[in-house]
């Protein structure tokens, strides 16, 4: 497995393998792996010849500096995780290599990254559009794949790869999960016992819109009353949004869902002893199928 | 001469050529093709194997409505120029093709961006940026050759460059002058003979600032009012600015200039007889060299 750190040499690797006629593709994270980008790794195996993993904590996405500095960096298991993954290059940029001195260039996607995870993080969607586009550039990959959970993130990613033209395949992974329900992510670490234990209310408030929708309900009020009702169970659980929403355009759905509709769900476990700051951000979604109105 | 007018086209068309090992310049413009254009498709011959010229007048980059539409397209004419100049391939999109239906992507190179052109014709590099960023992505070229008439534009896509990691050379050509001086410019049709002839003034004045910095005049001030004299000979000028700055940062210069400075250039020609919109912008620009100390 090979380690690179600079764009440069990234991009002549690149141009190797391009050049010896194999497809790359890009795992793009912030490290910290789990068994979700493990997933990402082994279907990104299945499109391409070789894998390259990006690992690089993006300072521009994060709204909150101690978000940034608390977030976890286990780069020795890892790369231990790659290796066991057959990746065969690592990407792990200095910031000053992906920010030369100086920088001044963003990439925005304006109306998708709006609302949301937009709206709650300032800044957010801008700093990923630019790191992204930057791993492209660097990377030169024929497929990349992203996970589900951050759901507008992948909206913005392939808004973005369309208005510029990139070529390259975005390939969205379905959320992984623990056997529980609980979705996993870099920051379940950071849950003590209790606070994972009323962290299953987020999968299980989607479980429940999901049984309602397929019995037949389609009001959006009726839907997110459903969701309300569990998210209610955890007394340690502070919400930040539970949206519908269109899963291309991120327009909000009102009255009732006219097909496949995202639901998208974010909030806030406070430590039950901890000071008021002491909180564990976390996001789940799912897109709700309704049947068709024949089968209804 | 091979005639491209989509992304998916031009990106296989690109592939194919690398693949054959085959180094690609790109030569982007607006059509309304010159003799300044021709020498930008013979340094483009110079530097690579295969030239392709871009011809979109890009409407992201025009803050004015009527400056879009008076902007000359004469496409039948460019494509002569372009075989002329033994080009392999031109690239004439549609604008839904360079701005696909929902479009939202932005890119833009904030402090370079902000002084000059930047302040005199809002949104017009965040356009540059954007629609130059989709042309390297369509294209994928290994050098692209721009004008230094347009230096600013110049300064702000090699700083996107650097900042994004394109894997994109980019050469700037000296600018291109008819014999009494006139920068060329696509521009320069709208001008009448007595509005030519009072253009002059700008090229006079860059004239005037090179010899009293040759001279050893390095204040600010003084360089600005041997501008001002010639420009003031002008009835039918409108200044837009006239400003030294820095040639990477645009900085403004003060005091003393300390080495290479941009001495840069716009102003308006008021057409004599014409209402009072009809004029035609025009900029103008060079980079001062003051002799070193052990010289003066």
């Amino acid at each position: 497995m090979r380690l690179v750190t600079t764009v440069g040499e990234l991009q002549m690797w690149a141009d190797a393998q391009r050049a010896a006629g194999r497809r790359i593709a890009l795992v793009p994270t912030m490290g910290a792996l789990h068994a979700g980008h493990r997933a990402l790794c082994d279907e990104a195996r299945r499109r391409a010849d070789v894998v390259v993993v990006s690992i690089f904590v993006n300072p521009t996405q994060f709204d909150q500096s101690a978000d940034l500095e608390q977030y976890p960096r286990p780069l020795e298991s890892d790369l231990e995780t790659c290796r066991g993954a057959g990746v065969d290059a690592v990407f792990t940029p200095g910031v000053g290599e992906l920010y030369p001195e100086g920088s001044q260039t963003w990439v925005e996607v304006t109306e998708v990254s709006r609302p949301l995870e937009g709206r709650s993080r300032p800044g957010h969607f801008r700093g990923v559009a630019t790191v992204v586009s930057k791993l492209f550039l660097a990377a030169k990959p024929h497929v990349a794949v992203f996970g589900e959970k951050d759901y507008q993130q992948l909206a913005v990613i392939r808004r973005m790869v369309r208005d510029l033209g990139f070529d390259v395949e975005i390939a969205g992974h379905p959320i992984v999960r623990e056997a529980d329900g609980l979705a996993l992510s870099s920051r379940n670490v950071h849950l003590d016992a209790e606070m994972r234990r009323q962290a299953l209310v987020l999968s299980r408030a989607l479980d429940a819109a999901e049984r309602a929708v397929s019995g037949g309900e389609r009001e959006v009020r009726r839907i997110l009353h459903a969701v309300a009702l569990e998210l209610g169970k955890a007394p340690l659980l502070e919400l930040d949004y539970a949206e519908l929403r269109d899963p291309e355009t991120f327009d909000v759905v009102s009255g009732e869902i006219p097909g496949p509709t995202l639901l998208a769900l974010a909030a806030r476990l406070r430590k039950p002893d901890g000071p008021p700051r002491a909180t564990v951000r976390l996001i789940d979604n799912r897109v709700l199928q309704p049947p068709t109105r024949s089968e209804e």
